[in-house]
């Protein structure tokens, strides 16, 4: 059985990458630069313009004004160029499909139903409802959940876990885009409120800096008027030496 | 909408509660006696000999060779007392039924599917196939846990969010059952490796201290030959006055 020890891969990113370097400080744009792809090529690999995948981040019957409303508002965003709009996938295997990857990665094909966790329910408004909007230029993406009766915790609520869940991928999406970061390291969360099933959570985040090939991220969740918190997180992301051109394996 | 907020729960509870005293240290048994509660009772309650409620942590056709025979390995501890099987109901709404909470967190009942997040997958072998066993002396849990291909992050692998909820969720039983600890403050993990889907990763889970009403766990993740670690994380939960006698409502 496979097994990927980070410590082991860390090790080898650290040494096939750029020698270590003490002018390379914090700054996207330069490491980014140096681990050979820009933003805006990820993000254009990312968003393919024409798919016949389903892309699951659109809106069904089961939003809430609140999720509805803040959408139309990030996608009148996006027509400037400002935001982007990820598509998601049923599987992440979809999403790696023409992405550029440390090799190794890419699994054999196979025949199992194989969904990416956050898309793990598909009956519209039980489970998982989410969208995510990333801002190539400033590093930071926001997501729109809404938690369904299959994601509950204490009666009424949102489990935890599902919470931190979806700031996991909210983190590993936006770490992927703004700087190949790919496994997540570690991953800390304050939480000081329920959110409501059925309500609408707003997660804010941000790359904060970047050291020796790892993402410091952060992350907000709170109600749409900024009134109540729903957690805090940080979460680090370890970047990894990419192939050059995208796998044209499935 | 209701918001229930921690630190307000938190300032309740420290006010209605024992008062401070600085003699009670550390040490769950005079914490969870102060509170009135023994362990034992708490483990009576949430264990129900007779139900007609389906548990689905009994193993089934998708139990790969390791989880079935150390849940065998386990089952067989709890005849001498020391340890428990805990039951796994779809919903917490049924775990609620005739335990002690906090007033005021009992959901009406409604006709909404709720399940609870780590049973929100109900097709064998697909989703979160895991069981739990506590020893209600030392204080500690085991959570068996077989991620299936619906929670998939990295190809082939679970989601790290998947592993946080599973540590969540196992956290939370134990620290309601340790100590009427019912919220999650704060979590943190660290991820080592990644866990291969349809293999076994076994959470032990440990009740480090109680102080000012705040239960302080740790967990690590490992393949069963604790070769392979694949995650460590701490989690702080807030414990909670219950009321004295079960409620009668669903």
């Amino acid at each position: 059985m496979m097994r990927t020890g980070f410590q082991r891969v860390a090790r080898l990113v650290l040494h096939k990458a750029l020698p270590r370097n003490p002018h390379i400080l914090p700054g996207l744009q330069q490491a980014s630069k140096a681990f050979g792809s820009s933003t805006d090529s990820l993000v254009a690999r990312f968003c393919p313009e024409k798919t016949d995948l389903k892309d699951y981040a659109l809106p069904n019957a089961s939003w809430c004004p609140d999720m509805l409303s803040m959408y139309q508002e990030f996608l009148e965003k996006t027509k400037s160029g400002s935001w982007v709009k990820l598509p998601s996938f049923k599987s992440n295997r979809e999403h790696i499909q023409g992405l550029k990857l440390p090799s190794g990665l890419v699994a054999a094909s196979d025949k199992q139903d194989w969904r990416i966790f956050t898309r793990c329910i598909q009956l519209e408004g039980q489970g998982y409802e989410y969208v995510i909007f990333f801002h190539p230029s400033e590093k930071k993406s926001v997501c729109l959940f809404q938690p369904g009766p299959y994601l509950e915790g204490p009666p009424g609520f949102a489990h935890g876990g599902s919470l931190a869940a979806m700031m996991d991928e909210t983190f590993s999406k936006t770490a992927y885009l703004a700087g190949e970061g790919l496994f997540t390291l570690s991953l800390n969360i304050r939480f000081k409120n329920l959110i409501p099933v059925g309500s609408l959570a707003v997660l804010d985040v941000q790359v904060e800096k970047l050291e020796e090939q790892k993402l410091y991220m952060s992350c907000t969740a709170q109600s749409r008027d900024k009134l109540t918190i729903y957690a805090k997180s940080s979460g680090v992301f370890l970047q990894l030496q990419l192939e050059d051109e995208p796998s044209q394996e499935q």
